[in-house]
């Protein structure tokens, strides 16, 4: 296992003191609960808070967008694992200002079963929550039981939406239909080349033919729709928009966002020729594109491969997407 | 070759064209010369201009600092070759605003042969130039013969401060001087876990054992100064600092900032692990971190490893590396 750590145990610990260590001032762990990193940016007085959780693994997903106009705090778990609900309770304490917290993460069982729990908890001590489920993963789950897939990279554009919403003073109720519409309009498909190791465990648990390529991988390397021969970033970009738009149909006049995230080990240069293949599909069919994404937000450590997400805009989902926000991993400043 | 991309021979051409399509309005291609990419951002009247070029497979360097506060324009080579002297021309001719234009590049052969003939070129048609090098790999030449080393990510810093320097309306001369003095003090060393391949070729130039690191290897493949077994993050950090204190010691009381780059292939999570232990040892020491910069700022596209590089600063650098900048690939926005 070539990594670049210390005791595979310490794998998260280290990782979040490095993360602290660097960005002082902008995010820090809660002192009762070193597993729950909060946001020190500025914020509006009263503003809902938002919260996420889920297993490390995945930066900049999830702690990766405690920021401003993102996230207001992120349980953390182990690599791949749930964060416990008491970890989770402690986000929502930390996150509350007297209006109310938002709940938004990916539809994972040990997640879903754990942020229930910290909500009961939360319940009891009188904070207001919701919960807005994340299942953008087109290839984990057909359209009839959508209910049951995975959330991946379009997450990101939950939390910017969410984010944004509550720094616009929006109310709780307010805030989690906005970011439910926005997920009625989010798709993901990703493919993998190579798998990933956990720390812990030390080597991958799957592998991939030198000359194939896993259609529909979740990030945690779930199986994915098909195991297919190597093809070209045009033919891949063609694959995922097609299994989108089965789901979510795209017509000329449309405005949407895309994602090209990278899983961790596929370069830059390479998401940018898929970005290409994917803009010229969609713009010869009229379809506006506003502020893609390209780059590593949500990452399978050493994974080879890329996720496509398509967020169809409406009015107000545009100019929340566009509102200024901050983290020490992501920035739209656009001014 | 697992590599998302179509032909071979077109990685660049469609690279810059996702890059164009997607960064439309900050960045773009000269008509004339599809090999140069310049910033659309606003500038300042008459600033002086920065101007680089290298190959491609390291992004974001070398295009992705085309910004503002950052560089006017770059002009870009296929995969680790340089770009002809033509297109470096074109890039200072694009740059300049009357006030002249700094060329400010990695010490390569071919970089240099080539930019020394673009600026023949643009002083026939009275454009000023200067040069400054950037040589920061202490792993690639000894001390005496300091003058041959490669440049590698201090080059992202000497960007940043030559940027600010052009911004704040300093002249040529003034630009050039800060920029070299910011380079006096910058001193970068690197280790590799895997090779890299170059699309054109198919498969790797090297390999490098399951179980070994390559220590001071170049962001080429350039052999390093040892091969050694496989080691732990904090082993890494300890030895890449002791290798740039020989050269540059650093003091109690001194303020540096630290770049943590990826290579391409390592995960984030491993790079906050690094930077844990260049902290933990820095701080310990009375040495101030200033705006330290973790991910990947100069890659060699899947290259499994990480490069730490140490920018000892004065009252004036440290002012312009903390001003404002911004491009598709590089913001700084710490109001």
């Amino acid at each position: 296992m070539k990594k670049l750590i210390n005791l595979p145990e310490n794998f998260e610990k280290e990782m979040l003191e490095g993360i602290t260590a660097a960005h002082k001032g902008k995010v820090k762990l809660l002192e009762a609960n070193d597993r729950v990193l909060v946001s020190e940016y500025p914020a509006i007085e009263g503003k809902v808070g938002i919260v996420t959780g889920g297993g490390s693994g995945h930066l900049p997903v999830f702690l990766g967008y405690v920021g401003q106009g993102l996230l207001d705090a992120c349980a953390v778990g182990n690599v791949f694992a749930s964060p416990s609900a008491q970890t989770m309770a402690d986000a929502i304490r930390a996150a509350d200002r007297g209006n109310g917290v938002l709940c938004l993460y990916g539809n994972y069982g040990g997640d879903c079963l754990n942020f229930d729990m910290a909500c009961e908890i939360a319940d009891m001590e009188d904070i207001e929550t919701k919960t807005v489920l994340v299942a953008d993963d087109v290839a984990s789950s057909p359209q009839e039981t959508s209910e049951k897939r995975r959330g991946v990279a379009g997450m990101v554009y939950a939390f910017k939406i969410a984010g944004a919403a509550a720094e616009s003073g929006m109310t709780l109720e307010e805030v989690a239909e906005v970011t439910q519409r926005a997920l009625c309009s989010i798709r993901t498909m990703g493919v993998a080349m190579t798998p990933c190791i956990v720390p812990r465990v030390g080597e991958p648990g799957f592998s991939i033919a030198e000359d194939e390529i896993e259609i529909g991988m979740g990030i945690h390397g779930e199986k994915g729709i098909s195991v297919e021969k190597m093809m070209t970033a045009d033919a891949v970009a063609e694959k995922i928009l097609r299994a989108i738009e089965d789901d979510m149909p795209l017509l000329p006049g449309d405005e949407i966002s895309v994602m090209i995230n990278g899983l961790g080990g596929t370069p830059l240069e390479e998401q940018y020729i898929v970005y290409r293949a994917v803009d010229h599909i969609l713009k010869e069919r009229g379809i506006d594109i506003v502020m893609p994404h390209i780059g590593e937000f949500a990452t399978s450590m050493e994974m080879a491969g890329i996720s496509v997400t398509i967020f169809k805009l409406d009015e107000e989902t545009k100019k929340l997407l566009q509102k200024t926000a901050r983290s020490p991993f992501y920035t739209n400043y656009n001014k």
